[in-house]
């Protein structure tokens, strides 16, 4: 038997839960989890705000552990070592994404928190292909967020081939925004953030901003006219996206990797004229996890993490909900 | 004295007027006009539906003639030779943008038809960089569409480096969209042209097509889900645009050709999941321009046009307007 923490209705506190998962598929591995992130993603599910949950609902899919036990297919891993797993446990691998290399973009990925039981538990199981393996040198308290959140803001510079050279914006300093300023000062960029938060503006220059603007203060935004290659938005509420195009060079690119449910309103003349692009993406591939995850470890990149106990789930809920987490929160089995 | 043919106010009939063009620049050349192209930015400049336009306004800018005129600092032209000119006519040639080969992105371009005076007439004057010579063996009647319709569909291929393999589809098989489909087909694309006008189905197979879906049926554009790698839309009206983006594959871009003047509206979920991009693109650079006319040159790729003789130009207009004209109406000094 699994021993988890599940809700059993939309918005619930969790609560002990175990399941029996059956017998172990000749392609899955069993990971004994020592950390889990929590993501904004769990909160969204947790409510149904997708209208995908299905309850008994165990949330968690930031998933540090070891290989406890593994199917008779899988060769690529060994019984101990230290892997993780995000937002995907599972993809068709026959799809023309999956044969391109794309898996997560495919169809039939299964979510590691939808139609499954995710990581606030002691074991999780999911098909060796979904998961990576952690490098050494990699502090495995806080590498648990770079599978979802990490790969999440890391996964465009790799599709887009983003060059050291480019000037590119963060908007939203938080689980996403905070490790995106880390990887971009890694990569070599001019490095903007855009919070609206007076408290963040120091700690954005200290994770790798070189300069900050303020979202609520629209002449900031007006004197950053023609100014980024690449805007990463993080956030999930409707901004004035159409201000934020304005801020584009010409060929610049607005990415939206938080999930606004209001449509975009966009005005086409300033785009066709400036030849930009508006975009958005889901986390990462496991090839692009993979590079994510020795790129963190060559550059010293790492989350900055609020610890829970596991059995503290719903504090460590009610603390990703209050917004003031810094940055993001990490429960630990240890 | 250049005699042209002029508006005096929004909408107005275009009647005979002379204009002084004053010394010839250092760089600039005087084309004799042979052939001017008539585009549906000519009709929205004459109704001043940007609000942009000066009158007296003459129209004008696909323009194909011989140089009779060059300036003292002007060494890659001769007097007599056969060039185009298109959409600009002048470029700041300092700015990043035309730095970078991008001249069609300057800030500071100079439109052939704003604060200008077009083609509409029997000489016109630019500036040296903004004008393109004509290869050998190139329909000189039918060429000047190539420099501003024609630019604008062959553009985004280079941009975007689309692929042979590519899926594409053509929204709107007018002006436009019946050069595209000729490219696209030439490129080795999949081609499918969506049209709302039976009587188009059968000529867009020809031009290129190899498959034609209705516009005004949503099962046919709901059966086309997952289909399309880039999607060009020529078209000036509001489409349910997120249909379309649900014909798109993973990877797959929307880009806008027309300017719609209503703002778009796009879910934001299903762009995140396939990871498309939504953009737009004006006319192209010189560069760009001389490699479409090789191109056409090449591919034996044609406009289709109806010619007016220039002193018909209020003919001409009424016909474009009409929305009959099959497919691009072009005036003719000889």
């Amino acid at each position: 038997m699994i021993k988890a923490y599940a809700a059993s209705e939309s918005g619930g506190k969790l609560k002990p839960f175990e399941y029996n998962p059956g017998p172990l598929g000749r392609n899955d591995v069993e990971i004994a989890i020592e950390y889990c992130g929590l993501c904004h993603s769990d909160l969204s599910m947790l409510h149904n705000n997708w209208g995908i949950t299905q309850y008994p609902f165990v949330p968690g899919h930031e998933i540090i552990g070891t290989i406890a036990a593994k199917g008779a297919y899988v060769k690529n891993f060994t019984l101990g070592q230290r892997v993780g797993l995000g937002w995907h446990a599972g993809y068709c691998m026959a799809c023309h994404s999956c044969l391109s290399g794309d898996h997560n973009l495919c169809a039939q990925s299964e979510a590691t928190i939808v139609g499954r039981h995710g990581g606030f538990a002691d074991l999780v199981r999911a098909k060796s292909t979904s998961i990576v393996a952690l490098p050494d040198g990699l502090n495995a308290q806080s590498a648990g967020p770079l599978f979802c959140g990490g790969i999440t803001v890391f996964n465009p510079l790799l599709q887009f081939n983003i060059p050291s050279t480019a000037s590119v914006a963060v908007i939203g300093i938080g689980g996403l925004g905070h490790i995106a300023l880390q990887f971009l000062k890694a990569w070599g960029c001019r490095v903007t953030a855009f919070t609206s938060s007076e408290a963040k503006k120091k700690e954005a220059l200290t994770l790798g901003a070189h300069d900050v603007l303020d979202t609520k203060n629209p002449a900031e935004l007006e004197a950053a006219a023609n100014r980024f290659d690449l805007i990463l938005a993080t956030v999930n509420v409707k901004l004035d996206w159409n201000a934020y195009i304005a801020t584009l060079r010409p060929k610049g690119r607005l990415h939206l990797l938080g999930v606004p449910l209001e449509p975009l309103e966009i005005n086409v003349f300033p785009v066709i004229a400036s030849q930009c692009s508006i975009s958005g993406s889901p986390v990462g591939s496991p090839a692009s996890i993979a590079t994510m995850l020795q790129f963190a470890q060559q550059h010293k990149i790492e989350p900055v993490v609020e610890i829970f106990r596991m059995d503290q789930v719903n504090e460590a809920i009610a603390r990703l909900a209050s917004g003031n987490a810094k940055y993001r929160v990490v429960l630990s089995n240890l």
